[in-house]
């Protein structure tokens, strides 16, 4: 298992090598099933005009198209980068097995890929914070979610 | 300002409940420049077979396409319940300027969408976490961050 893990990460890194030259940043993924890469993924945020485009969250994506499930449990993501916490918290939601990575988020930080603040704000209170977040019209919002407990035919994830 | 803020929490309300008719999660998030929606999103993840297709990260992607641009400062996003730690990290990462909730991750949880085990994962060193997390080949990984360093004509985010 160790040979393909590596060889798994190889192409992780291949990609994020790779991305440089297609205007895009340093990071590459691959997700794996059955020893086999179903999905590859790279960093488009600049070129795909898309924040949330990281390597990992494109190659989530392009799994669960694959697979056709949202649902990716029985999978290893290799990334040639420790994730950020939104694409960690993609794969908590994917249910995948295993993460791989290469280089740390000090290495990512050194190259100003900066994800460490983040990291801290999420451990906040909401009004510790330094982005302003103010709850609004509970009572209405709750209705939402009355509908989806009373519904009986619903899928459920 | 006020009652704009009702307003546009009002339509994030509305899409949440229209989302159940529609397959979907009850959540729903519109993101506002200039006193204006510029972007809707609602909870796609069983419909559209994507784990990441959240309400706010959906809302986000078209904003970005919208306006043409990855960082949406200036803009405020209105969720329908208070963003899990994928989308708040992907809030931080289009540099949105503000925040409003309806429902809180409590509320959430109370009809089966619990997010509090990914915020208690997130603190987690890696070695803690439940998730088997490893590092591999970090001295290849970093081949790719030497090269964006050397890089002179990049787009920097």
């Amino acid at each position: 298992m160790k040979n393909h893990d590596n060889e798994f990460m190889r192409e992780a890194i291949r990609l994020s090598v790779e991305n440089i030259g297609n205007n895009g940043g340093p990071f590459g993924a691959v997700i794996v099933k059955d020893n086999a890469i179903i999905a590859r993924g790279t960093n488009r945020v600049t070129s795909s005009i898309d924040p949330t485009a990281h390597a990992e969250i494109v190659a989530i994506r392009e799994a669960a198209t694959k697979l056709n499930n949202f649902d990716l449990s029985g999978c290893a993501i290799y990334t040639s980068c420790e994730p950020c916490p939104m694409c960690l918290s993609a794969i908590y939601w994917a249910r995948i097995d295993r993460v791989f990575y290469g280089n740390t988020k000090d290495d990512a930080k050194k190259i100003g890929f900066d994800d460490s603040f983040i990291y801290d704000e999420i451990k906040l209170p909401i009004e510790k914070r330094t982005i302003t977040t103010t709850q609004l019209l509970r009572d209405e919002a709750i209705e939402g979610f009355r509908k989806w407990e009373e519904l009986e035919d619903k899928t459920e994830y």
